[in-house]
């Protein structure tokens, strides 16, 4: 169809909105606004991230017949506001063939006021941290229309990622790419929700680089921005010419608008870098929306004097504002001045209120309650876990009396060996390290001084401890950590067997085998482990579903 | 192909097992003695459950390249051992098309000492509990095999449930049964893994008495037995005549077999009964593999008085022996006397452990160690929680120092509502009461009473009150159980709105949403939770993927 305006160029604008899930209203406000937008700055075309009202991964929110309902209607609220304009906006549809699954994963198209019709995903990943089947039927045709002129062709997120053969653990039998390259197509959208980990925004780009080349057309990707649960999403929208060259690419982790005026052709971006600024982003926002989007305000956290919280104090405080963090010194016997001194600096320098409680009455009030069950038995793993308890009891008492959200602040490296106590420093809300292992703890924490001296040199610089023993080191019980950390990504991360580990990292087998089992035995703690945030490929969160009860270690034989 | 003793009739063994996940060594023993055994009985045919070799679900364990390769391996281990037998044995097959999923769901069909082929699942479950989709690629055709000059149709679990339009959130393109219906098929026989919830057993047979009608054949269904994390398989596996009348069953809820020669034809079998008892005996089967698949023999639990810990003491008792388990009264300056007697007595009756330990000193540190940071603000929720956290505490001391496991004991109602402690009583690895609510538990208890009064008749008649304060009732928060329950089943496991559940149960609309609304903002103490045995259709563990992060509250508009 024309609108009668083909005498210019066509303008499209990507709206990398930050949806909260299941908030309906406020999804639909934030596609009001867009619309709005788009008619302000003369936009011709307006895409939305995938499942845009919904926000992703809406879960088993999609099986709820009213949840359905409540979308569809926003359909003939949000169609007179695309006047003038193409607009796409992701939501589910009923599949009415019955056959299958009872839903697509959709998108409405309007054009000019009217709500013209929906392309279906053909491509539904379900690996990983997707599931879309569980929910889903693939859509079985491409779509293209006609907007001024020109062939749009509309498509969703994964459609555009086999051609390029780096799906996850799938190998599609069809290729909407293939498809569209027989076809005439000026421009292709792609609507997406495409998660945060480290090296995703390179790869995203050189997946969907090498579609817009087959195509031979440019491509516009929107891709949500924002935090959901474990899941991040950094945004980085972006527009590929025709040979697949990166023009423009929106902010990351913010909410942002990209526009794009096709006819315009600036010198293509170099790509961008993915460094560890991009973690600490990643975990900012995964902080900051897991608050907002609950509406809470405050933060409480226990600050030993260690690395793993300085760190996340500091994200916290960038995240929430530091005046909205409480900080705990919680002193036992067997805690350094110095630990506390450290503590106590990096608070006064982030600006967060900090107090100091000692746990040695409840320490002592717990041994001598406990002195006539324990008959006599030595000191063990017992006395150290009742200490990080007592804390995770102090650190709860306080969100419970005056609100707020705990964070905890063990990282990956401890998650993986179990070096935690569970409903002790395992209490919290949400953990923002425990997908960051200790070796990018220090990365991180170098990253967050690097124009000043934030965190204590000498918290960077001690030796690991939990101090829940005396003349306690972190190597009494793991190797160190240039030797543990990238055995943990090999075999969470990568999938090698310990034999394979063995050999690439020039270690005896024994050694890999007995860490492997640790990291085995220790299913149990993550399995009632916070919410993390993911910045890795496997985090352990969504997206890893290992049984706690089953004997595989991932032995031979 | 013919043995050689066309002479007499067919006879099949179901190995009903109970496999442990990842244990390929000990499954294959499994397998094994089962086929020892059908060459003693004299058996011809030997049917195993779904996935014999991992056990189900395995889970993320199909994504180790090690793990299929070490499964392979055992085919021929176990090929030698099925001379003058026909044997069919489930595990993974790797999908050399390299289209879509790298695996199959597969069987693999062994004649007389020879792997001759495979058949490969064509209905893949993903919806509820199921998430095969997720890992495997469904088969495309039928797979019939000549045994003793009849024709034995191999099909696994879901393939026979799409003719009987039971099955959940899918309705499959393809149906076995119709193509099967086109076949001479003497006999079917189906590897099950169907996990129990209410209702299941007639279910299962109702739908599986449809598909052996269909293709008017006799059918023999092996089901796993045993307890796998959340899932409790139940066994009862079955025979049914080409009219689909059952003919027999085995045993539910332990290793059993079934023996079935086809020329006999007893009476048929009525209908087997679902009571109470089934759920009972899921659950003390959900605890005991807990444990010995874990290689745990005590269990530690808190005895209150209430009914939610003396229910819990009885199956534990049940599961793993009273010997083997610790009782803690813990008492408070809250706790009545008859608390403490009704838990003494059971206590006595059971002949567990039983010790008493005060909260009260501890609870006083807490509350000084507390007292400068509250500052005079009034004794709310936190101080509650601290006695529950305590409580933890105290239990989690005991389990740490003379090894075993703590059992949780809050059921479906309280999870549902949040009206639980994170870290206090919701401490434990088991909670084996939580996808029974309270209603439920009470009738639990009247049958664990049923011969003999074992739990206290004080315990049963008094009124539910967590002692956490002065004169406190659960219905200081919470609506009577008997009108909550219901509320809570339509919300949580029949979907239904809140407006269908006002109109359903004549409840005034607020009312419901108001309890609705408190449901989802308890998802975030559920995402922390012990692994909880599934009973009914929808528990709140495996099965059920609500982010914590939402705002959708089953309100329109």
């Amino acid at each position: 169809m024309s609108l009668g305006y083909l005498s210019r160029n066509m303008r499209v604008l990507a709206a990398q909105l930050n949806p909260t899930i299941g908030d309906i209203e406020g999804n639909t406000r934030l596609v009001l606004d867009a619309l709005e937008r788009a008619r302000e700055i003369d936009a011709d075309i307006v895409v939305f991230p995938e499942l845009t009202l919904l926000g992703y991964p809406p879960g088993d929110l999609l099986l709820d017949a009213s949840f359905i309902k409540a979308l569809q209607q926003k359909l003939s609220v949000i169609a007179p506001m695309t006047k003038g304009l193409m607009a796409i906006v992701g939501l589910p549809r009923v599949n009415e063939s019955g056959i299958e699954k009872p839903l697509f994963n959709s998108a409405a198209i309007f054009q000019d006021g009217k709500l013209i019709g929906f392309y279906d995903k053909q491509l539904l990943p379900t690996y990983d941290v997707f599931d879309e089947r569980r929910y889903f039927q693939p859509g079985d045709k491409i779509s293209i229309v006609k907007h001024m002129g020109k062939n749009v062709a509309v498509t969703i997120c994964e459609d555009l990622w086999q051609h390029s053969g780096t799906v996850g653990y799938t190998n599609y039998r069809i290729d909407p790419v293939a498809a569209l390259q027989e076809q005439e197509v000026d421009l292709v959208v792609n609507l997406s929700a495409s998660p945060y980990c480290r090296h995703k925004k390179t790869q995203r780009i050189q997946a969907l680089a090498s579609s817009a080349r087959a195509v031979q057309a440019p491509l516009v990707l929107c891709n949500q921005v924002g935090a959901n649960d474990q899941l991040v999403f950094d945004g980085h929208s972006f527009y590929l010419d025709a040979q697949g060259k990166l023009v423009c690419m929106a902010k990351g982790f913010v909410q942002d608008e990209l526009f794009v005026d096709l006819a315009v052709r600036p010198e293509p971006l170099s790509m961008p870098e993915e460094g560890i600024e991009d973690v600490y982003r990643a975990i900012v926002l995964g902080i900051r929306d897991y608050f907002e989007k609950q509406g809470h305000r405050k933060a409480v956290l226990g600050l030993s004097g260690g690395i793993d919280s300085a760190v996340v104090a500091c994200l916290a405080a960038e995240a929430i504002g530091a005046k909205n963090i409480l900080a705990l010194s919680l002193p036992s016997r067997f805690s350094s001045d110095a630990s506390y001194t450290d503590a106590e600096i990096l608070a006064e320098r982030l600006g967060v209120v900090f107090k100091k409680i000692s746990i040695e009455p409840m320490f002592e009030a717990a041994l001598s309650t406990l002195k006539p069950l324990f008959a006599k038995r030595p000191w063990d793993v017992t006395e150290e876990n009742l200490q990080a308890r007592i804390r995770g009891q102090i650190l709860m008492a306080m969100t419970n009396k005056f609100g707020g959200l705990l964070l905890t602040t063990g990282n990956k490296s401890e998650m993986a060996m179990g070096y935690m106590t569970i409903y002790g420093d395992m209490c919290g809300a949400l953990a923002p390290l425990s997908d960051v292992t200790k070796t990018n703890v220090y990365h991180l924490a170098r990253h967050i001084n690097r124009e000043q001296e934030i965190i204590p040199q000498a918290i960077l610089q001690k030796m690991p401890t939990p101090e829940l023993k005396a003349n306690e080191s972190y190597l009494d019980t793991l190797p160190p950590y240039e030797v543990l950390d990238p055995i943990i990504e090999d075999y969470i991360e990568k999938r090698l067997s310990p034999e394979e580990i063995a050999e690439k990292r020039k270690h005896n087998l024994d050694f890999v085998q007995d860490l492997v089992v640790r990291m085995h035995r220790a299913e149990f703690k993550r399995r009632q482990a916070p919410i993390g945030i993911r910045v890795t490929q496997k985090a352990f969160s969504k997206g890893r579903y290992v049984p706690v009860v089953q004997r595989w270690r991932g032995l031979k034989g």
